[in-house]
């Protein structure tokens, strides 16, 4: 059974914020920020490509619910909602979890910058390639 | 109007690679990879903590879709999906949109790292606060 699976099942502790029949919310054990909050469905998928899009839809009602709680207790001036597949994208355990996570205007544990590059743009005909018909 | 309306009218040309009714896709005009795209609810909502639940499951419905799509053609080996809310998050057009970022194992331009900080670890009585009762 996963890592994830495990604290679904409470087997083993986490800082849960929020829990229902489907979902579960608990805070990441190595935050990068204060409230870095992770959210997942208590039934094991390896990562968002393979869940269904009604259970996404309830990890972000959740990623709502707790931004207004969280809102007028930790007064962060942003948040990012993110989910990743694979390890080449960062993913480190294989059961889907969307981060939730305040930003603040100091300095803090997340990198997130995007440096877009003319190397990475597509040709005409790739272009089209990737359009969906 | 703000530029993602613009686009999602048709009144700015993008790289579209999905459109229905209700969401549009197109490619990110400052790509941090091969096929970085942006997915978007057509009618305007500032960010992703305004939306509803089922705009965002259709956002990722597409994205699994463009995943199917895409993974023959472009041979990534991962994905991130993202959203960002307010400047402090990195959003830079105020029309809420998830990044679908294909991931690649050579060097690419998303800088994305957790490092987790002891300093940001909450004691037991802001735990229990951030708690959903």
């Amino acid at each position: 059974m996963c890592l994830f699976c495990k604290i679904a099942n409470h087997e083993i502790p986490a800082s849960i914020v929020y829990e229902d029949e489907f979902v579960m919310a608990f805070l990441d054990i190595a935050p990068v920020t204060q409230g870095h909050t992770l959210i997942m469905p208590k039934k094991h998928y390896d990562d968002f490509s393979l869940c269904s899009s009604a259970l996404v839809a309830r990890m972000h009602g959740i990623s709502k619910l707790l931004i207004k709680h969280y809102d007028p207790l930790l007064h962060p001036n942003g948040y990012n909602f993110l989910s990743n597949a694979h390890e080449a994208a960062g993913q480190s355990v294989a059961h889907v979890h969307f981060h939730l996570i305040p930003r603040y205007d100091d300095e803090d544990g997340l990198n997130l910058s995007f440096n877009g590059r003319p190397q990475h743009k597509l040709n005409d005909k790739q272009k089209e390639m990737l359009k969906i018909k």
